[in-house]
């Protein structure tokens, strides 16, 4: 039974969206003119460029690693949605020069992995649950789909449709065919991409057929690892909720396991689901969001609280030092909630995915655009840091953003959503005639509204100051409905078109105020989304955060950083009558809106030497400065902290 | 040069005190009838005790563990110390037919250790660093003591001096023999029980080398790793400091690594100084109590902070539920602590003993006498804990005392502590004619004083009431010094000779109140401790605890448990101006005082499903149960926490 496709909103296209922003533009031009060629490098000097030569020979120095495919795939992808929107032939000619090496390291099979082919090719196919083969796929077909697009080339995408068929021939329940799936996810949204663009009906069925083999039984993993005369019970991992196979998908209603793994099968669950209009891969993406939003997600949008494994751990355990929240995963909460959002046009999904990009994701790459943090954790004592990593060798969470990365996925992540950023903002219900802001940020969108063009001039402020407005731009008189996202935040929304007030409580629909109208050229709505400062408490269960508050203004998170307010920031009391007041600081840090407030803290000067005494120890007023969370560690290295003592 | 001993306390011999205290009676007589008798059994079916016949061979399962002697011999030490004070002909029985069967066990040279006899007998003395063949000596040797002071037998005595020779001609700085000092350090300490027990000199001088060659270059474990053929820097433990051979002893000025070893190592520097009068130990020792004291210790006395090494990490590193402060470490610290107030006679040493004694190391037995923490965490959620245990398979720190450990040091070290209570509570100097009480509890103790013995009658409900009267009997008129420790967590004691009122503040020298008079019988003195509950706070460089308090009363040391208090421990609030009314339960837990205020916490049931929301959640008022710290875990699994909110 093949299902009609759900209805879906449809993003745009990048070339109709254009950013001009005071925040995100100087982010996205960094991303091109530092982060692109910064990351190239790091590819290039690592090996990873060169390894598509497949001159690798057994013995030689720096084997390729089985994920080094991926790398470059992401660095592609990210070029190809950047010269989408700005045309740049010395990056499209280095780009063009890469799919080369990639079209000639393609087997005369199809078969393309750079590892399997010079490292162990005996080992093809015999290892889906440790080894990165599909996932390496995937991020190639990514890649191609992004580069055709950005510039009409095909190559890579003819490349990776041969792939793609062959591995449709080797994978699926057809006779002779392997019945696995891979350990990482990833090709599974990446086929919907593929067959999105070319129309190939295999590329879905396959997606579909690793979501729904993945967790039955008998567990392909266990087969597998038989075949390879291997014990399963010995497994290093352990446990198959590490790559989301402990049970077929449908029946999974905790998020478990490694963080990006599952945002990339949760985002290939809806992908699936929106083409084939499976109802039932839907429920389960809803029972997982639920899951992942209410009890495993930190107030920054990052997820996957344990390094150990970079997984979910279990409901409310929240730790703050001990944070891995990698910066992949909030970008895979992004990717996710991003096509919740399309799928059923709930704000709610889309608050999140402003949240993890303004916060949890923002806070992996440094305002210069070439250091990235992998791990985010919401609390650093860089001494302690020091003193762990030199006591238990353990270096997995720093205190400042890295070069790059032996296992590098985490920088071309952030730059593929950065020169993307533009698709994550509008939308479109064709059959509703509706267009949809998910995002605010300045710019202008070209639409299509029941065959008329339409532009919407978006002018804005954010995520500083809360108003926008949206003009638009149109031929005569055009029936349509324009949906804007209240967010969460923001208790006091109000809305005007031309000047005319309109009660936001009567339009709002699952989050969306819904202006429906006949709009003309000139028409200009203004939104005005009040940013006081929140003081912002966790669930009790969070036992970490109780007694403390997180700051928030609009979408954006704050932090405590030492630069500021000193050491011992643990001990910084904001007491929750301290006004706090909100300053726009043009040199600081890029530009931001900082926080101050009166409080105080402990007077450890004149605490004496003793470990424990009677309270009443001396304390001392002080200016407590707060910056957003995003900004941190782009100064000297210190303690940081997000949730704050208040009394 | 042989200086002079230093000047020292002399604890008295057990035989000497008598215990009848409605607090520690009921504790020593559960060690006595139900922990010794528990262990010994556990011991047996374990092959602890059969292992010594050295009938396994090669191949046969349970192969006997390279550290099960030391098992065995603390059971027997303990088992000494309560006989002293306790005869039991039924356990004297049993302690006999063990000693037979390892008097039987030692080998024609001198040698005694089973697992080196009939395991691995080719590497005897070959891995100092990490096998613990000296260990075991130093245990045996301590057993011998005790057995012999307790019984007056001296077969084991006399197996362990044959022994002690014997590795006296092993090691040592003269020609051909080994430069070795042991891994994990025992022996140190045990060869000066050895030489005051027996006045042989050379027992006494391979303790001082002992202590002299550890850590000095080159590095003996860097040699001897080399002549098994090993690569030094492999050592899967990495740091030498883990054992405390970093660095020369006397230039060691942090607590570093295996917290038990360090506290037998610091206890056997203050026993070699106290016997050959070497300054630079007692500085040595000096320095290190600063830092383990004023950076490194628990609320509890608890020290040795992670389970990585069951190791000190770094100043101010308290975390409370990660928390490892093993039950030997704690009472390691009391060993030392003791050693140090015999050398100085300065009370902070003895209150330090103290609170290590009545918190972390009684937590470390149920009351019924039967089961034992390892590791001694501030706070517990057991939910928690088992789901960590579950994903991480880490079960080191569980929510529950267990029956016995393949490690299993903790439970007969603390048969072996409460077996000879009575030596902590008093102290002579002799030449200066002053009896010591660093200890409140009830009893007698039989003191000589220039020559005129003397009895103290120490009557008192200590630790839950401050009130202490000490009757003195006498023949005649007696002049000497009566040295009470007044503890630090006492601002308002009061003292009274007959009811003649004594200023305390006049009489204090080093934290003890000096009474010099002549004394008669029944001479009475009144010590009045005031022990109001007190809101404790840690200094603001232990970030965990900032905003935070611990109550304690007395020397005791409390904390909440969801038995008494609900689940979300950590959100209870106890508002600083609340009072805190203490309750003597005598039904509760074997008697306690329990502690009882007005709180709040927020109300989980009427927060929703939200994670995060902005602050004004719901609360509750409640009545806030705090219990003794040593006293949790006896009832219903649950959440425990020391360290409370305060508001």
């Amino acid at each position: 039974m093949k299902a009609q496709p759900l209805p879906s909103l449809e993003p745009l296209p990048l070339q109709q969206v254009v950013i001009e922003d005071a925040f995100w533009t100087p982010r996205v031009e960094t991303n091109r003119m530092v982060t692109l060629p910064t990351e190239y490098e790091q590819c290039r000097v690592t090996g990873r460029i060169d390894a598509w030569r497949l001159d690798w020979t057994p013995g030689a120095p720096n084997p390729p690693h089985h994920f080094w495919d991926s790398d470059v795939a992401k660095w592609i992808e990210a070029a190809g949605y950047s010269l989408a929107t700005h045309p740049d032939p010395a990056l499209e000619a280095r780009v063009d020069a890469v799919i080369e090496r990639i079209a000639a390291a393609q087997q005369p099979d199809g078969y393309l992995n750079i590892h399997f082919t010079v490292v162990e090719p005996e080992n093809r196919w015999r290892n889906l649950r440790d080894m990165h083969e599909l996932y390496c796929a995937g991020h190639l077909m990514e890649a191609a789909v992004a580069y055709y697009q950005g510039t009409g080339k095909r190559v890579l995408l003819d490349v990776l449709c041969r792939y793609a068929d062959y591995i449709t021939s080797v994978f699926g329940p057809g006779p002779g065919q392997k019945r696995g799936y891979p350990g990482h996810e990833e090709i599974e949204l990446a086929l919907v991409k593929l067959y999105r663009v070319t129309g190939e009906r295999r590329y879905l069925d396959l997606a579909a057929f690793f979501i729904d083999a993945r967790g039955t039984q008998p567990h392909y993993y266990d087969l597998e690892a038989r075949e390879r005369g291997e014990d399963p019970a010995a497994w290093r991992l352990g446990r198959y909720d590490y790559n989301q196979s402990h049970l077929p998908v449908r029946e999974q209603t905790t998020a478990e396991g490694h963080a990006v793994r599952a945002m990339y099968l949760y985002s290939g669950m809806a992908d699936v689901a929106a083409e084939t209009g499976d109802e039932t891969l839907v429920a389960a993406c809803r029972r997982l969001w639920e899951n992942v939003t209410t009890r495993r997600m930190y107030i920054t949008g990052g997820i996957g609280s344990t390094a150990t494994g970079e997984r979910f751990t279990y409901d409310y355990d929240l730790p703050n030092d001990l944070a891995y929240a990698e910066t992949c995963a909030a970008i895979g909460l992004v990717f996710w909630a991003h096509r919740m959002v399309q799928l059923e046009a709930d704000a709610r999904y889309a608050d999140v995915m402003e949240r993890a990009l303004y916060n949890g994701v923002l806070s992996g790459i440094s305002l210069d655009g070439k250091r990235f943090f992998y791990a985010n954790p919401l609390e650093v004592d860089p001494v302690a840091m020091e003193r762990r990593s030199d006591l238990f060798r353990s270096t997995v969470v720093t205190p400042t953003r890295q070069e790059w990365f032996g296992c590098a996925c985490c920088p071309p992540n952030i730059a593929r959503l950065l020169a993307s950023l533009g698709a994550y903002a509008y939308a479109v219900d064709a059959s509703a005639r509706t267009a949809y802001v998910h995002l605010y940020l300045g710019g202008r969108a070209s639409l299509s509204l029941g065959g008329t063009p339409v532009t919407l001039e978006q002018a804005t402020r954010y995520p500083w100051e809360g108003e926008v407005q949206l003009t638009v731009d149109t031929e005569g008189a055009v029936p349509f409905t324009l949906a804007l996202r209240i967010p969460a935040w923001c208790r006091q929304a109000t809305l005007a078109v031309n000047g005319q007030p309109l009660e936001v409580a009567s339009l709002l629909q699952r989050g969306y105020a819904r202006i429906e109208r006949v709009w003309r050229r000139g028409d200009v709505v203004t939104l005005q989304l009040p940013m006081p400062v929140e003081r912002i408490e966790a669930h009790p269960a969070v036992h970490e955060n109780a007694g403390r508050v997180a700051l928030q203004r609009g979408p954006v998170v704050y932090c405590l950083e030492e630069a500021d307010n000193g050491p011992h920031l643990r001990d910084v009391v904001v007491p929750r009558s301290a006004p706090l007041e909100a300053t726009y600081v043009p040199d600081l840090l890029g530009g931001v809106v900082v926080l101050r407030g009166q409080g105080w803290r402990r007077d450890a000067a004149r605490w004496g030497s003793a470990l424990y005494r009677p309270v009443g120890a001396p304390t001392r007023a002080m200016t407590v400065t707060a910056i957003p969370y995003y900004a941190w560690a782009n100064r000297a290295p210190g303690e940081m902290l997000v949730w704050l003592r208040e009394a």
